[in-house]
This record gives structure tokens, C-alpha cells and sequence, in this order.
């Protein structure tokens, strides 16, 4: 989208509607960003209340209409079910002149239904486009409101052939001003790469979790004294509400299926390799996975990085002399994290640092008092 | 095994035969609990002398016979497939009434190995217990050793028929002075956990990897920004080194198996219930995974904590200052990990805090300047 900036300049009042974590984040980060007229509506009374006493955009509306009248941009941020009702209403009360967007999470059904709405409303399709920020874990409700939410974020854009370019780019240029980055993707394609990326993930961790935790029933504790970080890993996302998931992989479901289907049929591949001592076909396997998880996850786990291992209590502020002390020598931290032992009353923490950086870095952990040495990643 | 520890405090000459790592942490752990003597060998001459140079044990010996003459127990830390020779080369040159041990990571066919060669030997097995120290990862070479290494890991011993009491006891006690937990499992028994919370999940992984790898080719990079936190945690040991997995995965093919057949056929049912649309059944599988994650992963994401999410850039100093704030307002973090921005340029640090202490954790990052806000763990 070449010269996507110069339009967006235009927009200067927004309505958001839905005053949650994303609506209150994105009021307060267009207000920062200058925007003349920042409006916020929310259906829930006590929502819109708890948004006006914290200042969130410029004025909290007590009705859509008024909120959304002479806007030039109506972004709706309510819960997926209720947005192609929300947007067709919208549709009934503004000009045609205004563009039209959402923040759900599913893309492929929801902008076809928006479209259908649209054209039954008698509006204009060409003025919508969908839209999903990636922008990390919902806490719900306008007291999560982050300025900064959406800033470094990638925001996707789902446009469909009745999307005007027009639409594309001053919604484009609206969140590139809340400090978004833009991907434009059809929403088939967006489903579907969520379906690989994050929901099969979760039924993958899921399963993994559900399999080991079965185990414990024939062989008691000793799969907690067993399981290392890589378990720990590999099933943090098992955790997630149940409910929260079923919703989505509800919504998801043929993407989500085929991502499973491809995924089952490799790991049958995989099996029939260890079955049949194939050793060579598990070692391309094991090193196509190590050289793909190095490119899609870029930053962490590079070769050219290790792991200084600080020992740590529990006690508060252990962490922070640690770090510290790395901070005052000029060490960059790359990455981190907590290895707990196994007991859950002592631990380790992990700090992630270049390779050339390594004996430095033990050096001043060392100062500091700290027993710590450097381990590898990811043996 | 009760009254495990009397019989320990026989043990004061200790032989370690391996001087990487493992060994060489026995031996700095070993001195420091003040033991009489600590002996070490390795039989490459290199090795030897680095670790004479660090001062690893009381003495360096450069022959076998010489380090393992007249010492109450030794212990063989050397490479897996090197164990039972040199378990049967120590048993021609010690007494009947020395205990041998190893910390080779699989159990089963080694321990049956090491018993028929001690037997071939006319050696006694009963003087043999098997053993695994659970201790985090693994740089090689003596400079890696580190006093701290076992204090608080889980050391697996499993003992066969064959196995004296008085070994496991002796040996255990050993154990225990170095700091671990000593956890008692059948040789079996052990190869079974470790396939199914350590070798599965690596192929469960690499699988994953491997899967959203090739979708690039299709993709292109759109699924670099569309991949998260539950990507990066359920892929991140995808990374590892291929050939040290393949030679894991070799040596306990038949557990491996039979834990990924297990993990196949649950897999199915989730697909079976995705495509039957069965949500109740799919539900009941992400319910009881939750609560099995919860379970066997104690600490970490629970639902009394939160996460405490600090914008951070990459300049050295930050990071410690933000945990610092958290140290000095006696907020104890729990856990913590790194967020990378999509572009690797920009992140936040997610540090885990107790529920009841969320608000004081934000109004202490913020007192700091830091851009900050609180997330549910795992949404």
C-alpha cells in the first residue's frame, strides 16, 4: 500500500466503539497521538461510566448515534459475536463518507457477513475493512487501557475484493499513527495462519498436558520430578481458560482442522521413521524443525547467544541486583527467563546474552555475589 | 528408604570417572560438603589437565587404577555408550565392598548391561545402582562445573532386583550431601517418564516447527508477525541440536514409542471432535489439560498471579532497573519472561507477581518511569 501515510492524515475524529482493553487502548493512544476528536461508546452503563472517570478519549458518549455522527472513522472493538450487528447499526447512522473497521479476532466468516450486512443496510461495502492487532493477552475492561498497547504491535488488515483502496489506506494511516505496523492479509489467509500459528498450538500443548497428566494417575509424582523446562515449555499455553478456546477454535474450526490434519500427518511420518528405525528421515525432521524454529522466532534461541545461570531465592529483589549488575556492566539482555527447581522454593534465572558477552557477564554476576555459570541454549 | 542418611556419613572417598560437566560439578559439590578425598579421571589427558588447572576434587589421577584404589564409591559420569565399559573395567580394580553408580540419561538397557558385565566380570551387581541427575542443561567440559549444579535438582536412582538396600542407601546418602533430592524409580519406570515428558515433547515440538516452517514457504513472512508468545513457548525446543535428540530418541525408542502412540490417539479424539463438532467432548480435553498443566507444573501460571508487562527497548540497563523497582517496593517476581516485538527492535518484560501484589507492582514500574501495564497469564 504505497503512499499509505498521506491519506490517514485526514482522519481527525474517531469513534471507537466498545471501551474494553482494546477500544480504552486505542482511545487513549489516539488521543496521544493528536487526534482532534477521540469519542468512546461502550453499551454497558457501568462500562462507559468507568471510561469517562478515566479519561479515556476525548468524551464518552451515552448513545451510539451521537458518538459515531460526523466521525470520519468508526473503529468497533466489542466482543467478535456481536460485531457485524454492531457495525450494520453503525452503517444506519452514519454517511457514506465514513470508514468502517473491527478489531476481531477471526476473519474469514465475519468480514463475509459484515459485507452481506452491509449490502442488505443498503451501505456502502467498500468503506470496511477488517482488522486483528496482535497485540498480546487480554485483560478485559477500560481499566487494562494501554497507551502503548499497540505500539511495536503488527495490526492486520483483512481486506476483501470489495474494499476500496481508499479504505485500506486511511485505516492503514490511522494505525500506523497508534504506533501499529500494517499486514494486509485476505482474511482466508488470516485464519488460516492463526489456525497454524496459535490455535493448533494450543491443541497440540493441550493434548501433550492432557497425556502426561494422565500418566500421573498410574505413576504418581514422579512425572513432577521428571518434567524439565522442556515440558514446561511446550504445555504453558495448556493453562488457558478452556472456555476462552473452545469459543475460537468454534469460530476457526475448517482452518483449524486442516493445520491439524497436516500436523497429524507429519507426526505419523515421524512415527513411522522411529518405528522403522529410519534415522535419517528423523534427523531431517529434527533439523528442518531446528533450522524453521530459528527462523520464524528470529531473535531468541540464536546460536550466537547463551544463558548466564544466576542461582536465586525467592527473596524480593535478588532479581533486580542480578540484572542490575549485568545492566552496569553494558551487557545486553537478549531474552530471560526462570528456571524453578523442582521443590518450587529455590530457582535460577536464565539471562540470555551474546556469546562474546559471556565471560563478562559472569564476571559481574560473580562480583555481585551471585553463584552462576553459563550454560548453552537449548541443549 | 528410611534411614537412608545414616549410612552415608560412611562415605568420605569418593572416585568420579568423567571430569565434564557432570563430573566435574560432583567434584566441586563433593569438596564442598567436605568429603576426605575426591578423585577424579578422564581419560582424555586434555581434560585431565584443565581440570587439575581448576582445581577440581582433591586430586586429578592419571590413571584409573590409581583414582579409583581404596575409595567407598565411584561414580561414572562419563558419555552414555561408554558406561558399562567402564562400569566393568572399575569392578576388575576395585574391592567387593565399593559402591558403583552412573548419570547416564537412560536407564533401562544400561542397567541390565551394566549387570550381565559386572556379572561376566565375576564382579558383585549388588554393589550397583543405576542413576540420573535431573540437572538442567548441559555444557560440556570441565570448565562448565559448577558447586551449585545438583543443590536442589532431582537425582533418579533405580535400583534393579539385584541391587543391595545398603547400595541405594549409601549411594542416596552420597546424593543428598551434593544437595539433590533423591527420587527412587525402576529402570523401566524411569525410561517411560522421560519419553513421555521429555522425548515426546521435544518430537511434539519439532513437529510444530517443522509444520509452520514449511507454511512459510507458501506464506512468506506473514507468519513470522502473526506467531506469539504460545508459538514461541510450545516450539522453543524445536531449536535444539538434532544429532544429541536423535541419539536420545535411538536409545529409548521403544518408550518413545509407545508414549507418542499414546499422544497420537488422544490427538485424534481432539480431531475427531473438532471435525464431529462434539464441543462438549472437546471441552472436557481442554479442561482436564488445563488442570493437568496447573497440576504438574506447580509455580508457574497460576491463577493467584498476573503478569506485570514493562516496555522495554534493548539498551543495557533497563531490565534491571524495572525488576530493581519491583525488589525495592518487596514485590516478589515469580517467574518472568521476554516479549520480542515482531521487528526484534522493541519488547516488554513480562515479570509474574502475585495477584494481591499486581497494583502495587504497576504503581512501582510506573514511579520508575517505565510504560507498564498487567495481563492474565495465559489468556
Amino acid at each position: 500500500v504505497s503512499g499509505a501515510t498521506r491519506p490517514s492524515e485526514g482522519i481527525d475524529r474517531v469513534a471507537i466503539v466498545g471501551a474494553g482493553l482494546v477500544g480504552g487502548s486505542i482511545a487513549l493512544a489516539a488521543d496521544a497521538a493528536g487526534l482532534a476528536e477521540v469519542r468512546l461508546f461502550d453499551a454497558d452503563p457501568a462500562v462507559r461510566e468507568r471510561a469517562a472517570e478515566l479519561g479515556l478519549g476525548s468524551a464518552v458518549h451515552e448513545d451510539l448515534a451521537g458518538a459515531v455522527a460526523g466521525v470520519e472513522l468508526v473503529l468497533v472493538a466489542t466482543p467478535p459475536h456481536t460485531v457485524a450487528d454492531v457495525i450494520a447499526e453503525v452503517a444506519r447512522l452514519v454517511g457514506p463518507g465514513t470508514f468502517l473497521t473491527d478489531a476481531a479476532s477471526l476473519k474469514s466468516d465475519l468480514t463475509l457477513e459484515v459485507e452481506s450486512r452491509l449490502r442488505d443496510a443498503a451501505a456502502d461495502p467498500s468503506r470496511f475493512v477488517g482488522g486483528h492487532p496482535m497485540a498480546g493477552s487480554e485483560r478485559s475492561g477500560p481499566d487494562a487501557a494501554d497507551a502503548s498497547l499497540f505500539q511495536g504491535a503488527t495490526w492486520i488488515l483483512t481486506p476483501r475484493a470489495s474494499t476500496a483502496d481508499g479504505t485500506l489506506q486511511a485505516v492503514s494511516g490511522f494505525l500506523r499513527r497508534l504506533g501499529a505496523r500494517v499486514l494486509v492479509l485476505g482474511p482466508d489467509r488470516h485464519d488460516e495462519l492463526v489456525a497454524l500459528v496459535s490455535h493448533l498450538p494450543q491443541l497440540v500443548a493441550s493434548t501433550l498436558a492432557e497425556v502426561a497428566g494422565s500418566a500421573v494417575e498410574t505413576t504418581g509424582d514422579a512425572v513432577l520430578a521428571v518434567a524439565g523446562g522442556g515440558f514446561r515449555d511446550t504445555t504453558r499455553i495448556a493453562a488457558s481458560d478452556p472456555d476462552l478456546w473452545l469459543g475460537i477454535l468454534r469460530g476457526n474450526r475448517p482452518a483449524v482442522l486442516e493445520a491439524l490434519d497436516r500436523y497429524r500427518r507429519r507426526l505419523d511420518e515421524v512415527a513411522d521413521a522411529l518405528a522403522t528405525e529410519d534415522w535419517s528421515r528423523l534427523e531431517t525432521v529434527l533439523a528442518r524443525a531446528s533450522a524453521a524454529r530459528r527462523r520464524l522466532v528470529p531473535k531468541a534461541d540464536q546460536g550466537s547467544a547463551v544463558d548466564l545461570v544466576v542461582a536465586l531465592d525467592d527473596r524480593p529483589g535478588t532479581l533486580g541486583a542480578a540484572t542490575s549488575a549485568l545492566g552496569e556492566a553494558g551487557i545486553n539482555i537478549e531474552d530471560l527467563a526462570m528456571r524453578h527447581a523442582t521443590d518450587a522454593t529455590r530457582g535460577a534465572l536464565l539471562l540470555r546474552v551474546r556469546r562474546d558477552a559471556a565471560t563478562r557477564a559472569l564476571a559481574a554476576a560473580r562480583d555481585q555475589g551471585f553463584t552462576a555459570h553459563v550454560e548453552e541454549v537449548d541443549p
